[in-house]
């Protein structure tokens, strides 16, 4: 295979025609400390990648299931790898963030007029990938401006988010476990205007919580039985 | 008068049962340095609550003109007074900025995307007023969420924004100013659902360039011959 993009946590591989993924054991984090949310890689954990890929196997296929497109094809988790549609991401990729409960950046910026943990009506908001200027909130007419959404883009993946964000909470809530906020990624698949989740759904994409108490980004399997 | 309200830069006064805003000669900025973006009292400065209200009031009359309704009543500079329509903020206050140059704030968030400098095409955005959290930038469905807005009322505010802020670009240009950006506040009139122009258009509501060059906000008279 020939890796044709080498990232923090994950690379694109290419072979005959077909296109993959391969999840690392690289751990994003903050100053060293781990933290999905990091905008650096701050060290391994031996099995994280297969870890973070069985959980997005299960999830992709659960939300292919339920109707909705996804560049996932399959999953041979044995060698860390996902078989995805060849996509392209908007400009260099936005994060979609639906949130339930009022926590994380959500409560820092706007804490004047919520309590820390209030519950959220599916708030859906998308910030710009760019560690630099760590991952900047934007509008609606922001990302029109700069030309990455059109209106109608924005309104189809607000909505999309929304909806597999509710998947994933009630998938979860089904094993216990409550959904405060998750991030997803979008791209258009290769050579059509067709909008799909990309990359992962694990449990470094979401705050969950047991009883009250953060579940880690890799114990979510645990929950979850497989 | 009795003192009602008392701000960094104006105060509100009440008088047989009419309003009006007191304009000081203290000045915002950050750490001591003077800054019509700081959220802190820098110092202040002999005449320029009168500056303020000078510009004010060409504006305020001007905005009137042009059919749209502001809070504005009339003005008595000698005495530093502006009589106002009482009006409700939304909230604590939002600031609405539209931007005609990707300049300051938005340059930092998006220079992955924008030339310093770039036009932009009346691009819109609104930020809560929250010394202790920077002013952070919200979007509408953090508006309608924290209910500051209606999904209806935020459309009308920043229509109304994009077309004051063009009035106020025209009656610059022709005195050879280029206006970067330039942000307003809006109230509700008391007892009633209209949304109205509110508190100040000075100097220190916008950037503005002769011939590349800043204009300090308390120059921005001399350029209008007034």
């Amino acid at each position: 295979m020939n890796t044709i993009y080498s990232g923090k946590t994950k690379n694109v591989l290419e072979e005959n025609g077909k296109c993959f993924l391969e999840f690392k054991d690289s751990m994003t984090g903050t100053d060293g400390v781990f933290d999905t949310g990091g905008n650096e890689v701050a060290g391994s954990i031996d099995g994280a990648g297969k870890e973070c890929l069985k959980v997005t196997k299960f999830f992709f296929e659960k939300i292919n299931e339920a109707g909705i497109n996804t560049h996932y094809i399959s999953a041979d988790v044995d060698n860390n790898l996902m078989e995805v549609k060849r996509a392209k991401t908007f400009g260099k990729g936005l994060e979609v963030i639906t949130r339930f409960k009022a926590v994380g950046s959500f409560y820092r910026r706007y804490g004047l007029y919520v309590e820390e943990g209030q519950d959220l009506n599916d708030y859906t908001e998308i910030t710009l990938k760019d560690d630099k200027r760590e991952d900047p909130l934007i509008t609606k007419e922001g990302l029109v401006e700069l030309n990455l959404l059109t209106a109608e883009e924005y309104d189809e993946i607000v909505k999309l988010n929304a909806k597999i964000a509710n998947i994933v909470k009630d998938i979860l809530k089904e094993h216990g476990l409550d959904l405060y906020d998750i991030k997803f990624e979008f791209g258009k698949l290769e050579g059509s205007d067709e909008i799909v989740l990309i990359d992962e759904v694990s449990g470094g994409n979401m705050r969950a919580y047991k009883d009250g108490e953060y579940v880690e980004p890799l114990n979510v399997s645990k929950y979850l039985g497989i």
